[in-house]
Protein backbone atom coordinates (compact mmCIF):
# COMPACT_ATOMS: atom_id res chain seq x y z
CA UNK A 1 0.00 0.00 0.00
CA UNK A 2 1.18 3.24 -0.98
CA UNK A 3 1.76 5.63 2.08
CA UNK A 4 3.27 8.50 4.20
CA UNK A 5 5.11 9.33 7.09
CA UNK A 6 4.45 12.40 9.14
CA UNK A 7 6.73 12.57 11.54
CA UNK A 8 6.50 9.46 13.16
CA UNK A 9 3.05 8.46 11.93
CA UNK A 10 2.09 6.43 9.01
CA UNK A 11 -0.72 7.78 7.18
CA UNK A 12 -2.49 6.41 3.89
CA UNK A 13 -1.39 8.34 0.71
CA UNK A 14 -5.04 8.81 -0.30
CA UNK A 15 -5.89 10.00 3.15
CA UNK A 16 -3.05 12.74 2.70
CA UNK A 17 -4.14 16.35 2.50
CA UNK A 18 -3.10 18.20 -0.09
CA UNK A 19 -0.44 20.89 1.76
CA UNK A 20 1.69 17.93 1.99
CA UNK A 21 1.81 17.68 -1.62
CA UNK A 22 2.23 21.12 -2.16
CA UNK A 23 5.13 21.28 -4.71
CA UNK A 24 6.13 24.74 -2.67
CA UNK A 25 7.55 22.38 -0.69
CA UNK A 26 9.07 19.55 -2.72
CA UNK A 27 11.14 22.21 -4.95
CA UNK A 28 9.84 26.01 -3.76
CA UNK A 29 7.67 25.93 -6.98
CA UNK A 30 6.27 29.14 -5.98
CA UNK A 31 6.60 32.97 -5.77
CA UNK A 32 5.42 35.29 -2.94
CA UNK A 33 4.55 39.04 -1.93
CA UNK A 34 5.03 40.79 1.19
CA UNK A 35 2.93 43.94 1.49
CA UNK A 36 2.02 46.20 4.75
CA UNK A 37 -0.19 48.79 5.75
CA UNK A 38 0.44 51.92 7.12
CA UNK A 39 -2.43 53.05 9.68
CA UNK A 40 -4.67 50.96 8.12
CA UNK A 41 -4.21 51.33 4.58
CA UNK A 42 -2.02 48.59 2.04
CA UNK A 43 1.19 50.41 0.97
CA UNK A 44 2.15 49.98 -2.87
CA UNK A 45 -0.30 46.71 -3.33
CA UNK A 46 -0.77 47.24 -6.91
CA UNK A 47 3.21 47.11 -7.37
CA UNK A 48 3.82 43.92 -5.50
CA UNK A 49 0.78 42.36 -7.32
CA UNK A 50 1.98 43.42 -10.50
CA UNK A 51 5.81 42.11 -9.43
CA UNK A 52 3.90 38.54 -8.21
CA UNK A 53 1.89 38.83 -11.90
CA UNK A 54 5.77 38.50 -14.03
CA UNK A 55 6.62 36.06 -11.57
CA UNK A 56 3.92 33.69 -12.09
CA UNK A 57 4.56 34.41 -16.10
CA UNK A 58 7.89 33.46 -15.54
CA UNK A 59 7.24 30.35 -13.97
CA UNK A 60 4.14 29.53 -15.93
CA UNK A 61 1.93 28.84 -13.35
CA UNK A 62 -1.61 30.07 -14.25
CA UNK A 63 -4.86 29.75 -13.23
CA UNK A 64 -4.81 32.84 -11.10
CA UNK A 65 -6.04 36.21 -12.06
CA UNK A 66 -4.30 39.00 -10.15
CA UNK A 67 -8.06 40.84 -9.39
CA UNK A 68 -8.81 37.07 -7.82
CA UNK A 69 -5.03 38.20 -5.76
CA UNK A 70 -6.34 41.61 -4.73
CA UNK A 71 -9.31 40.41 -3.56
CA UNK A 72 -8.08 37.73 -1.06
CA UNK A 73 -5.58 40.18 0.22
CA UNK A 74 -7.99 42.94 1.12
CA UNK A 75 -10.51 40.86 2.23
CA UNK A 76 -7.83 38.89 4.38
CA UNK A 77 -6.75 42.50 5.44
CA UNK A 78 -10.16 43.70 6.47
CA UNK A 79 -11.16 40.36 8.01
CA UNK A 80 -7.92 41.01 10.34
CA UNK A 81 -8.53 44.66 11.35
CA UNK A 82 -5.06 45.08 11.88
CA UNK A 83 -3.83 49.00 11.35
CA UNK A 84 -0.08 48.36 11.07
CA UNK A 85 0.14 44.43 9.82
CA UNK A 86 2.53 42.89 7.54
CA UNK A 87 0.68 40.83 5.33
CA UNK A 88 2.77 38.09 3.12
CA UNK A 89 1.46 35.60 0.44
CA UNK A 90 2.73 33.18 -1.81
CA UNK A 91 1.05 31.09 -4.37
CA UNK A 92 2.54 27.59 -5.57
CA UNK A 93 2.03 25.73 -8.58
CA UNK A 94 -0.21 23.40 -6.82
CA UNK A 95 -0.09 20.19 -4.97
CA UNK A 96 0.78 16.59 -7.06
CA UNK A 97 2.52 13.46 -6.55
CA UNK A 98 6.16 14.32 -6.44
CA UNK A 99 7.64 14.77 -9.90
CA UNK A 100 9.60 17.52 -11.56
CA UNK A 101 7.66 17.65 -14.20
CA UNK A 102 4.49 19.42 -13.77
CA UNK A 103 0.86 18.45 -15.33
CA UNK A 104 -0.35 21.79 -16.98
CA UNK A 105 -3.89 21.17 -15.71
CA UNK A 106 -2.68 21.51 -12.19
CA UNK A 107 -4.30 23.95 -9.88
CA UNK A 108 -2.38 26.97 -8.06
CA UNK A 109 -2.31 27.04 -4.23
CA UNK A 110 -2.60 29.97 -2.48
CA UNK A 111 -1.45 31.37 1.13
CA UNK A 112 -1.70 34.26 2.87
CA UNK A 113 -0.95 35.76 6.06
CA UNK A 114 -1.92 38.85 8.52
CA UNK A 115 0.60 39.49 11.49
CA UNK A 116 0.90 42.61 13.35
CA UNK A 117 4.03 44.70 12.45
CA UNK A 118 6.19 45.85 15.14
CA UNK A 119 8.16 48.96 13.91
CA UNK A 120 11.83 48.31 14.87
CA UNK A 121 12.44 51.75 16.35
CA UNK A 122 15.97 51.69 17.69
CA UNK A 123 16.72 50.07 14.84
CA UNK A 124 16.11 53.32 12.72
CA UNK A 125 17.57 55.81 15.44
CA UNK A 126 20.93 53.94 15.71
CA UNK A 127 21.34 52.05 12.27
CA UNK A 128 22.87 48.74 11.99
CA UNK A 129 26.03 46.94 11.48
CA UNK A 130 25.96 44.77 8.09
CA UNK A 131 28.45 41.83 7.34
CA UNK A 132 29.29 40.64 3.81
CA UNK A 133 28.34 37.14 2.67
CA UNK A 134 28.84 35.78 -0.45
CA UNK A 135 26.19 35.56 -2.53
CA UNK A 136 25.06 31.87 -3.41
CA UNK A 137 21.75 32.45 -4.50
CA UNK A 138 20.47 31.18 -8.01
CA UNK A 139 20.61 33.72 -11.45
CA UNK A 140 16.80 34.33 -11.38
CA UNK A 141 16.66 36.42 -8.28
CA UNK A 142 14.23 38.83 -10.38
CA UNK A 143 11.84 35.98 -9.65
CA UNK A 144 10.57 36.20 -5.66
CA UNK A 145 10.50 32.97 -5.47
CA UNK A 146 10.32 30.08 -2.78
CA UNK A 147 13.79 28.95 -3.16
CA UNK A 148 15.48 31.06 -0.49
CA UNK A 149 17.73 28.64 1.44
CA UNK A 150 21.14 30.72 0.75
CA UNK A 151 19.28 34.09 1.88
CA UNK A 152 18.23 32.38 4.91
CA UNK A 153 22.09 31.30 5.84
CA UNK A 154 23.66 34.14 5.10
CA UNK A 155 20.93 36.06 7.25
CA UNK A 156 22.05 33.53 9.84
CA UNK A 157 25.41 34.04 9.30
CA UNK A 158 25.33 37.63 9.88
CA UNK A 159 22.87 37.55 12.66
CA UNK A 160 26.34 35.34 14.55
CA UNK A 161 28.16 38.20 13.84
CA UNK A 162 25.95 40.80 15.52
CA UNK A 163 24.15 42.34 12.61
CA UNK A 164 21.28 42.93 11.26
CA UNK A 165 21.12 42.29 7.75
CA UNK A 166 23.82 40.38 5.56
CA UNK A 167 25.19 41.96 2.18
CA UNK A 168 25.37 39.66 -0.64
CA UNK A 169 28.60 39.78 -3.02
CA UNK A 170 28.85 38.11 -5.70
CA UNK A 171 31.47 35.74 -7.47
CA UNK A 172 32.55 39.28 -9.65
CA UNK A 173 33.46 40.79 -6.18
CA UNK A 174 30.11 43.42 -6.78
CA UNK A 175 27.30 43.87 -3.81
CA UNK A 176 24.25 42.04 -5.28
CA UNK A 177 21.86 43.27 -2.94
CA UNK A 178 21.05 42.39 1.12
CA UNK A 179 19.73 39.14 1.72
CA UNK A 180 16.20 40.09 2.15
CA UNK A 181 16.51 44.32 1.22
CA UNK A 182 17.97 46.34 -1.29
CA UNK A 183 21.18 48.36 -0.55
CA UNK A 184 22.24 51.70 -1.22
CA UNK A 185 25.18 53.93 -0.83
CA UNK A 186 24.92 57.93 -0.61
CA UNK A 187 28.61 58.92 -2.68
CA UNK A 188 29.48 62.31 -3.44
CA UNK A 189 25.78 63.92 -3.18
CA UNK A 190 24.48 60.59 -5.63
CA UNK A 191 22.63 57.65 -4.75
CA UNK A 192 24.03 54.54 -5.74
CA UNK A 193 22.72 50.96 -6.07
CA UNK A 194 23.11 47.95 -8.44
CA UNK A 195 21.34 48.23 -11.13
CA UNK A 196 18.28 46.00 -11.99
CA UNK A 197 19.00 43.12 -13.73
CA UNK A 198 18.61 38.72 -13.46
CA UNK A 199 20.80 39.18 -10.60
CA UNK A 200 18.52 41.22 -7.89
CA UNK A 201 15.11 41.60 -7.09
CA UNK A 202 13.00 44.42 -8.35
CA UNK A 203 12.41 45.70 -5.10
CA UNK A 204 9.12 48.15 -4.74
CA UNK A 205 10.84 49.86 -1.60
CA UNK A 206 13.95 50.30 -4.00
CA UNK A 207 11.52 52.37 -6.34
CA UNK A 208 10.29 54.76 -4.04
CA UNK A 209 13.47 55.21 -2.48
CA UNK A 210 15.11 56.19 -5.94
CA UNK A 211 11.42 58.84 -6.48
CA UNK A 212 12.73 60.59 -2.41
CA UNK A 213 16.12 60.61 -3.80
CA UNK A 214 15.20 62.70 -6.91
CA UNK A 215 13.40 64.89 -4.25
CA UNK A 216 16.23 65.65 -1.97
CA UNK A 217 18.19 66.63 -5.09
CA UNK A 218 20.69 63.54 -5.03
CA UNK A 219 22.05 62.10 -8.68
CA UNK A 220 21.12 58.73 -9.66
CA UNK A 221 24.38 56.30 -10.09
CA UNK A 222 22.74 52.56 -11.11
CA UNK A 223 26.20 50.85 -10.41
CA UNK A 224 26.99 48.09 -8.53
CA UNK A 225 29.47 48.82 -5.53
CA UNK A 226 32.55 46.61 -4.03
CA UNK A 227 33.03 46.02 -0.22
CA UNK A 228 36.01 48.41 -0.98
CA UNK A 229 33.52 51.19 -2.46
CA UNK A 230 30.91 50.94 0.36
CA UNK A 231 33.06 50.91 3.33
CA UNK A 232 34.25 54.76 1.99
CA UNK A 233 30.80 55.69 1.46
CA UNK A 234 29.38 58.82 3.23
CA UNK A 235 26.60 56.92 4.09
CA UNK A 236 24.60 53.40 3.43
CA UNK A 237 21.56 52.18 4.20
CA UNK A 238 19.39 49.17 3.79
CA UNK A 239 15.40 49.18 2.49
CA UNK A 240 12.77 46.74 2.63
CA UNK A 241 9.11 47.20 2.48
CA UNK A 242 8.86 45.58 6.44
CA UNK A 243 11.82 47.64 7.54
CA UNK A 244 11.41 50.77 5.73
CA UNK A 245 14.71 52.66 5.54
CA UNK A 246 17.07 51.53 7.64
CA UNK A 247 20.13 53.00 8.34
CA UNK A 248 23.78 50.73 7.86
CA UNK A 249 26.67 52.48 10.06
CA UNK A 250 28.98 49.50 10.38
CA UNK A 251 29.90 47.56 7.38
CA UNK A 252 31.98 44.38 8.57
CA UNK A 253 34.96 45.55 10.95
CA UNK A 254 34.20 49.26 9.01
CA UNK A 255 32.58 52.57 11.01
CA UNK A 256 30.53 54.25 8.22
CA UNK A 257 30.77 58.21 8.37
CA UNK A 258 30.63 59.11 12.05
CA UNK A 259 29.20 56.18 13.21
CA UNK A 260 25.43 57.66 13.00
CA UNK A 261 22.51 57.57 10.36
CA UNK A 262 23.57 59.94 7.84
CA UNK A 263 21.94 63.23 6.59
CA UNK A 264 20.55 62.02 3.46
CA UNK A 265 19.45 58.90 4.79
CA UNK A 266 17.14 60.76 7.47
CA UNK A 267 16.56 62.77 4.43
CA UNK A 268 14.74 59.82 2.70
CA UNK A 269 13.59 58.13 5.60
CA UNK A 270 11.27 61.49 5.72
CA UNK A 271 10.49 61.52 2.16
CA UNK A 272 9.33 57.96 2.83
CA UNK A 273 7.06 58.85 5.15
CA UNK A 274 5.52 60.86 3.91
CA UNK A 275 4.82 58.44 0.62
CA UNK A 276 3.02 56.34 3.08
CA UNK A 277 0.43 58.88 4.53
CA UNK A 278 -2.64 59.44 3.19
CA UNK B 1 -6.54 39.72 15.45
CA UNK B 2 -4.11 37.27 13.19
CA UNK B 3 -5.16 35.07 10.55
CA UNK B 4 -4.17 33.32 7.58
CA UNK B 5 -5.99 32.19 4.36
CA UNK B 6 -5.86 28.99 2.87
CA UNK B 7 -7.31 29.30 -0.73
CA UNK B 8 -10.25 31.48 -0.10
CA UNK B 9 -10.81 30.70 3.13
CA UNK B 10 -9.47 32.43 6.24
CA UNK B 11 -8.64 30.84 9.91
CA UNK B 12 -7.07 32.20 13.10
CA UNK B 13 -3.76 32.24 12.88
CA UNK B 14 -3.26 30.22 16.15
CA UNK B 15 -5.65 27.31 14.65
CA UNK B 16 -3.33 26.77 11.56
CA UNK B 17 -1.54 23.40 11.47
CA UNK B 18 2.03 23.32 11.66
CA UNK B 19 2.56 22.36 8.35
CA UNK B 20 1.62 25.36 6.54
CA UNK B 21 4.16 27.38 8.63
CA UNK B 22 7.15 24.54 7.49
CA UNK B 23 10.22 26.59 6.74
CA UNK B 24 10.60 23.84 3.68
CA UNK B 25 7.77 25.82 2.66
CA UNK B 26 8.65 29.59 3.27
CA UNK B 27 11.98 28.98 2.12
CA UNK B 28 12.79 25.31 1.10
CA UNK B 29 15.10 24.81 3.99
CA UNK B 30 15.45 21.16 4.11
CA UNK B 31 17.11 18.61 2.58
CA UNK B 32 15.60 15.19 1.07
CA UNK B 33 16.62 11.89 -0.63
CA UNK B 34 15.00 9.21 -2.63
CA UNK B 35 15.78 5.76 -1.89
CA UNK B 36 14.64 3.03 -4.11
CA UNK B 37 13.72 -1.41 -3.23
CA UNK B 38 14.52 -3.82 -5.67
CA UNK B 39 12.88 -6.89 -4.64
CA UNK B 40 11.51 -5.90 -1.57
CA UNK B 41 15.80 -4.28 0.11
CA UNK B 42 16.18 -1.01 0.19
CA UNK B 43 19.16 -0.15 -1.89
CA UNK B 44 22.18 1.72 -0.53
CA UNK B 45 20.27 2.97 2.35
CA UNK B 46 23.74 3.69 4.36
CA UNK B 47 24.82 5.96 1.63
CA UNK B 48 21.97 8.23 1.65
CA UNK B 49 21.18 8.38 5.27
CA UNK B 50 25.17 9.61 5.06
CA UNK B 51 24.49 12.55 2.20
CA UNK B 52 21.39 12.96 4.50
CA UNK B 53 23.45 13.86 7.75
CA UNK B 54 26.06 15.40 5.56
CA UNK B 55 23.43 18.20 4.36
CA UNK B 56 21.33 18.39 7.56
CA UNK B 57 25.06 19.61 9.10
CA UNK B 58 25.94 21.80 6.55
CA UNK B 59 22.52 23.34 6.92
CA UNK B 60 22.83 23.36 10.61
CA UNK B 61 19.88 21.48 11.45
CA UNK B 62 19.88 19.75 14.48
CA UNK B 63 17.78 16.91 16.51
CA UNK B 64 17.35 14.17 14.31
CA UNK B 65 19.72 11.73 14.18
CA UNK B 66 20.48 9.25 11.36
CA UNK B 67 19.42 6.12 13.44
CA UNK B 68 16.26 7.40 13.66
CA UNK B 69 15.69 8.56 10.28
CA UNK B 70 17.08 4.76 9.33
CA UNK B 71 14.01 3.38 11.57
CA UNK B 72 11.28 5.33 10.32
CA UNK B 73 12.43 4.61 6.40
CA UNK B 74 12.61 0.63 7.73
CA UNK B 75 9.02 1.18 9.31
CA UNK B 76 7.60 2.83 6.40
CA UNK B 77 8.97 0.56 3.88
CA UNK B 78 7.70 -2.24 6.05
CA UNK B 79 4.40 -1.05 6.61
CA UNK B 80 4.23 -0.26 2.61
CA UNK B 81 5.12 -3.65 1.75
CA UNK B 82 5.99 -2.66 -1.90
CA UNK B 83 8.80 -4.71 -3.81
CA UNK B 84 9.88 -2.52 -5.93
CA UNK B 85 9.21 1.31 -4.44
CA UNK B 86 10.47 4.33 -4.17
CA UNK B 87 10.93 5.69 -0.57
CA UNK B 88 11.10 10.13 -0.60
CA UNK B 89 12.10 11.51 2.22
CA UNK B 90 12.74 15.46 3.43
CA UNK B 91 13.60 16.85 6.38
CA UNK B 92 12.46 20.75 7.08
CA UNK B 93 13.96 22.81 9.53
CA UNK B 94 10.70 22.71 11.61
CA UNK B 95 7.65 24.96 11.59
CA UNK B 96 7.67 28.92 13.03
CA UNK B 97 5.72 32.26 12.20
CA UNK B 98 8.23 33.16 8.99
CA UNK B 99 11.45 34.78 9.63
CA UNK B 100 14.15 34.49 7.54
CA UNK B 101 16.34 33.64 10.84
CA UNK B 102 15.61 30.74 12.97
CA UNK B 103 15.56 29.70 16.48
CA UNK B 104 18.42 27.55 17.69
CA UNK B 105 15.19 25.27 19.73
CA UNK B 106 13.33 24.87 16.36
CA UNK B 107 12.64 21.07 15.82
CA UNK B 108 12.87 19.43 12.48
CA UNK B 109 9.92 18.26 10.50
CA UNK B 110 10.11 14.58 8.99
CA UNK B 111 8.24 13.37 5.79
CA UNK B 112 8.37 10.44 3.81
CA UNK B 113 6.37 8.72 0.92
CA UNK B 114 6.64 5.34 -0.03
CA UNK B 115 5.20 5.05 -3.98
CA UNK B 116 5.51 2.15 -6.23
CA UNK B 117 8.15 2.10 -9.04
CA UNK B 118 7.20 1.54 -12.39
CA UNK B 119 10.45 0.95 -14.70
CA UNK B 120 10.56 2.62 -18.03
CA UNK B 121 11.80 -0.42 -19.74
CA UNK B 122 11.64 1.34 -23.37
CA UNK B 123 13.75 4.36 -22.32
CA UNK B 124 16.60 1.81 -21.19
CA UNK B 125 16.01 -0.28 -24.33
CA UNK B 126 16.14 3.23 -26.73
CA UNK B 127 17.53 5.01 -24.64
CA UNK B 128 16.49 9.17 -24.46
CA UNK B 129 16.82 12.28 -26.07
CA UNK B 130 18.37 15.27 -23.86
CA UNK B 131 18.52 18.91 -24.38
CA UNK B 132 20.87 21.17 -22.84
CA UNK B 133 19.63 23.82 -20.42
CA UNK B 134 21.84 26.79 -18.51
CA UNK B 135 22.19 25.88 -15.07
CA UNK B 136 20.86 28.46 -13.16
CA UNK B 137 21.10 26.45 -9.76
CA UNK B 138 22.54 27.93 -6.62
CA UNK B 139 26.20 28.02 -5.81
CA UNK B 140 25.52 24.61 -3.38
CA UNK B 141 24.12 21.80 -5.04
CA UNK B 142 26.65 19.49 -3.12
CA UNK B 143 24.06 20.13 -0.68
CA UNK B 144 20.68 18.17 -1.97
CA UNK B 145 18.20 20.61 -0.48
CA UNK B 146 14.41 21.65 -1.27
CA UNK B 147 15.45 24.51 -3.47
CA UNK B 148 15.07 22.74 -7.25
CA UNK B 149 12.98 25.51 -8.90
CA UNK B 150 15.90 25.69 -11.51
CA UNK B 151 16.05 22.10 -12.07
CA UNK B 152 12.08 21.92 -12.44
CA UNK B 153 12.20 24.67 -14.67
CA UNK B 154 14.69 23.07 -16.73
CA UNK B 155 13.22 19.73 -17.02
CA UNK B 156 10.11 20.94 -18.22
CA UNK B 157 12.03 23.22 -21.05
CA UNK B 158 13.37 19.88 -22.17
CA UNK B 159 10.17 17.94 -22.50
CA UNK B 160 8.72 20.78 -24.51
CA UNK B 161 11.66 19.72 -26.67
CA UNK B 162 10.45 15.87 -26.46
CA UNK B 163 13.71 15.50 -24.33
CA UNK B 164 13.99 12.82 -20.95
CA UNK B 165 16.25 14.96 -18.97
CA UNK B 166 18.01 18.56 -18.80
CA UNK B 167 21.51 18.33 -18.96
CA UNK B 168 22.83 21.88 -17.73
CA UNK B 169 25.82 23.61 -19.24
CA UNK B 170 27.02 26.10 -16.64
CA UNK B 171 28.40 29.76 -17.65
CA UNK B 172 32.08 28.55 -18.04
CA UNK B 173 30.73 26.30 -20.87
CA UNK B 174 30.93 23.01 -19.05
CA UNK B 175 28.24 20.61 -18.42
CA UNK B 176 27.76 20.17 -14.96
CA UNK B 177 24.58 17.91 -14.54
CA UNK B 178 21.55 16.42 -15.20
CA UNK B 179 18.75 18.73 -13.97
CA UNK B 180 17.53 14.88 -12.04
CA UNK B 181 20.50 12.62 -12.71
CA UNK B 182 24.38 12.50 -12.74
CA UNK B 183 25.58 12.73 -16.74
CA UNK B 184 28.26 10.34 -17.80
CA UNK B 185 30.40 10.09 -21.69
CA UNK B 186 32.28 7.15 -22.80
CA UNK B 187 35.18 8.30 -25.02
CA UNK B 188 38.25 6.42 -25.95
CA UNK B 189 37.84 3.71 -23.53
CA UNK B 190 37.17 6.18 -20.33
CA UNK B 191 34.42 7.09 -18.60
CA UNK B 192 34.14 11.16 -18.11
CA UNK B 193 32.21 12.96 -15.67
CA UNK B 194 32.52 15.82 -14.25
CA UNK B 195 34.21 15.74 -10.57
CA UNK B 196 32.40 16.15 -7.58
CA UNK B 197 32.76 19.97 -6.26
CA UNK B 198 30.21 22.27 -4.55
CA UNK B 199 28.11 22.54 -8.41
CA UNK B 200 27.62 19.12 -8.70
CA UNK B 201 25.17 16.51 -6.45
CA UNK B 202 27.17 13.69 -4.99
CA UNK B 203 25.29 11.36 -6.66
CA UNK B 204 25.11 7.68 -5.11
CA UNK B 205 24.90 5.68 -8.31
CA UNK B 206 27.44 7.88 -9.59
CA UNK B 207 29.49 6.15 -7.19
CA UNK B 208 28.24 2.70 -7.97
CA UNK B 209 28.71 3.77 -11.69
CA UNK B 210 32.51 4.49 -11.52
CA UNK B 211 32.67 1.34 -9.76
CA UNK B 212 31.35 -0.40 -12.24
CA UNK B 213 33.05 1.08 -14.78
CA UNK B 214 36.44 0.20 -13.02
CA UNK B 215 34.95 -3.83 -13.25
CA UNK B 216 34.36 -3.44 -17.33
CA UNK B 217 37.84 -2.31 -18.02
CA UNK B 218 37.16 1.92 -18.47
CA UNK B 219 39.50 4.52 -17.63
CA UNK B 220 38.21 7.27 -15.10
CA UNK B 221 38.53 10.34 -16.12
CA UNK B 222 37.03 13.10 -13.96
CA UNK B 223 37.03 16.20 -15.84
CA UNK B 224 34.14 18.22 -17.03
CA UNK B 225 32.64 18.16 -20.71
CA UNK B 226 31.56 21.21 -23.08
CA UNK B 227 28.45 19.95 -25.15
CA UNK B 228 30.75 20.06 -28.24
CA UNK B 229 32.76 17.26 -26.45
CA UNK B 230 29.69 15.26 -25.28
CA UNK B 231 28.46 15.14 -28.97
CA UNK B 232 31.54 13.56 -30.27
CA UNK B 233 31.84 10.90 -27.38
CA UNK B 234 31.55 7.15 -28.34
CA UNK B 235 28.01 6.93 -25.42
CA UNK B 236 26.33 8.80 -23.32
CA UNK B 237 23.91 8.05 -20.56
CA UNK B 238 22.62 9.20 -17.24
CA UNK B 239 22.32 7.79 -13.56
CA UNK B 240 19.80 8.68 -11.43
CA UNK B 241 18.54 6.01 -8.30
CA UNK B 242 14.99 5.77 -9.96
CA UNK B 243 16.06 5.39 -13.20
CA UNK B 244 19.39 3.59 -13.19
CA UNK B 245 21.38 4.18 -16.01
CA UNK B 246 19.65 5.05 -18.77
CA UNK B 247 21.24 5.77 -22.73
CA UNK B 248 21.25 8.95 -24.28
CA UNK B 249 21.00 8.63 -27.73
CA UNK B 250 20.65 11.90 -28.97
CA UNK B 251 22.18 14.94 -27.73
CA UNK B 252 20.08 18.57 -28.90
CA UNK B 253 20.24 18.03 -32.59
CA UNK B 254 23.07 15.45 -32.49
CA UNK B 255 22.46 11.19 -32.86
CA UNK B 256 25.03 9.98 -30.97
CA UNK B 257 26.96 7.10 -32.13
CA UNK B 258 24.49 4.91 -33.71
CA UNK B 259 21.97 6.20 -32.33
CA UNK B 260 21.28 3.26 -29.78
CA UNK B 261 22.31 2.17 -26.55
CA UNK B 262 26.06 1.97 -26.69
CA UNK B 263 28.32 -1.49 -25.83
CA UNK B 264 29.66 0.13 -22.98
CA UNK B 265 26.91 1.53 -21.37
CA UNK B 266 24.99 -1.77 -21.66
CA UNK B 267 28.09 -3.73 -19.52
CA UNK B 268 27.11 -0.98 -17.14
CA UNK B 269 23.51 -1.54 -16.75
CA UNK B 270 24.57 -5.23 -16.71
CA UNK B 271 27.00 -4.62 -13.90
CA UNK B 272 24.71 -2.26 -11.79
CA UNK B 273 22.02 -4.81 -11.87
CA UNK B 274 24.53 -7.20 -10.20
CA UNK B 275 25.24 -4.64 -7.40
CA UNK B 276 21.34 -4.69 -6.85
CA UNK B 277 21.09 -8.06 -6.17
CA UNK B 278 21.70 -10.38 -3.18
Amino acid sequence: MEIAMLQDKIVGLAELEAVYLDRGMFFGDGVYEVVRSYNGKIFALEEHLARLARGLAELQIHGIAPDEVRRRVQKAFATAGIANARIYFHITRGSAIRDHLWDDEIKPNFFLMVTELREDKQEKTNGIAVSTEPDLRWKRCDIKSLNLLANVLARKDAARKGCGEAILVNEQGFITEGAASAFFAIVNRAIRTAPLAANILPSITRKFVLEAAGNVGLDLAEKPLTPQQAIKADELFIAVTTRGIVPVVRFDDNVIGDGKPGRYTKLLMEQFRTFTLY
